[in-house]
């Protein structure tokens, strides 16, 4: 029997885990629930009941993992450990200096329902974390790197959007080309935040707008955009339609570490992403961690886990005979 | 207290235990085991035992992890199984078709001694395996790809060795750059072994040889150059003494896979590994791989795993909630 998965929150990430389940003959979609009027929401997998979340306590045994797809500000503080208690639950929760509150939350409710709960999954927070972890592990002396992009922040692209005169915006974080061959090359630079990644910014101008005093507000605004060398063109919208429509996210994380007796040699463990859709690829890792949260259930494995806690095999729909005869 | 290892074999492999194990606060090398005379070693940590195979019996309360530093085409077989039964182990069996006998003859032994073994650990099979894995898991609809180099291959050294006229060798096998674009760019090539690696050969001849001759017999060698482009070097003794005694190696795993309703988005996942020295690298992931057999063993799980079966956070010295601070 396939694992039943239901989808909480049909936006981008809610939409890819769909997708994403489509590719697993193990995994299948029992529900999408929706604090929207169900009515409003038609599913691409034609049959999925659409279910308000006041009545997702009927759904108790009819769901085996809940993928929560809200997002890390406001909704999953309050769902995870809401819902873990009911549902084995993945979430993608991505505040980092949170995490550790979050997870504790999720911990005590995920024990006492007896469910088993993986939070922070998808790419960074995930799949980066397990790498930096990985090379830590096997590599103690040495330096971490990461480089995000080339891609659109979400969260920059907002704050843009909130700019006094600004219509729409899309704004791409871009590694610095320099940096990174810095870093491959084993010289272990240090550096500082503008000199691993600059900003580029595609801008709507509302009627009337003055582009100068918008650039420079953009340029000069703290945390977002002051420390780096940001980039701002204006375009229409339909070019922004056009050309900025998708998604695309990535970047790369490294280890430069030494061995020897004397630390006489150097390695570089690199692992990269280039993601044409940043919520597709993340829901992918979402349903993988789905399948690994069912069985962890099953075995008794309850709690709130995180990536590091999870077998690799517990991923894959392949048996450990099948991977071991055809991966290792 | 620390996790004491014991390492079986001082070759290369043995002594870049030796280096990863000073690295690493927790751990500590207990004794070097050998069938030479033990006279004939002097270990790098002053102080060490070192002790004749004939007598490891005596040890088997005084060691929590032994390190099998032998190689895959006759150590291991045999000496992989045998001493499951006693101790916990760690191996880094690379004969990728005998992985599944392997795998039954170490489980059935480390079953009886209630020892966990873990086998096939090292860089491939190893990361790159687990890099296998994570990305099909993620992305089911795909290819992958595995380049190796630039690095040396001590079996195309040793194949060149073998040719009448030849004193000493070394081989670099090297990924076509070309190749790995096409795959980096999404365009899922079907490539042909020619089309993903060359090789490059540094010869010293007996005196005498004849070049052409040996030339010839090198890159028409069935199995390890026929089916490349090949090219030869010859070289002084000096030379290759000065310019090719390392040991480097490295490569990269891809996977490219597709995402969305109608398989609209791509996505690369790519992990690579640029090593001075194989053998120090290699050990270095024994030694993670060590700490997480100690670990399960106390925890009671017994029997054969491989990197599949083991939750990253086992590799690290770290604690869960001081990995979820610092590197989620």
């Amino acid at each position: 029997m396939a694992i039943r998965i239901g989808i909480l929150g049909y936006g981008n990430l809610g939409k890819g885990v769909e997708c994403a389940i489509k590719q697993n003959q193990d995994i299948e979609l029992a529900a999408i629930f929706t604090r929207r009027n169900p009515e409003s929401i038609t599913p691409k997998t034609t049959g999925t009941p659409v279910i308000n979340t006041a009545d997702i306590n009927n759904w108790v045994n009819k769901i085996d993992v809940m993928i929560l797809c809200g997002g890390s500000a406001t909704d999953l503080p309050e769902q995870t450990p809401k819902y873990a208690e009911l549902f084995n639950v993945i979430d993608s929760f991505d505040t980092h200096a949170k995490i550790p509150e979050h997870f504790n939350n999720v911990d005590k409710s995920a024990q006492a329902g007896k469910k088993t709960a993986i939070i922070s999954v998808g790419w960074d927070p995930g799949l980066f974390s397990l790498n930096r972890m990985y090379a830590n592990a096997i590599l103690p002396n040495g330096n971490d790197y990461t480089f995000w992009g080339k891609g659109v922040s979400q969260g920059h692209s907002d704050a843009i959007r909130r700019v006094k005169g600004v219509k729409d915006a899309k704004q791409y974080t871009i590694p610095v080309d320099n940096a990174l061959k810095s870093v491959r090359n084993g010289e272990n630079p240090d550096l500082t935040t503008r000199q691993k990644h600059t900003r580029e910014c595609f801008v709507v101008l509302e009627q009337g707008a003055d582009p100068e005093k918008v650039e420079q507000e953009i340029k000069t605004m703290p945390n977002y955009f002051a420390d780096y060398d940001t980039t701002v063109h204006f375009i229409s919208e339909e070019e922004l339609i056009k050309n900025h429509s998708k998604i695309p996210h990535g970047g790369f994380v490294l280890r430069s570490g030494k061995t020897g007796w004397n630390n006489e040699n150097s390695h570089i463990i690199e692992y990269s992403l280039k993601l044409d859709s940043n919520p597709e690829f993340t829901s992918s890792v979402l349903v993988a961690y789905a399948r690994a949260a069912y069985r962890l259930n099953k075995e008794g494995s309850y709690g709130c886990k995180t990536v590091f806690d999870i077998a690799p095999a517990y991923l894959s729909s392949k048996s450990g005979a099948e991977l071991r005869a055809h991966m290792l």
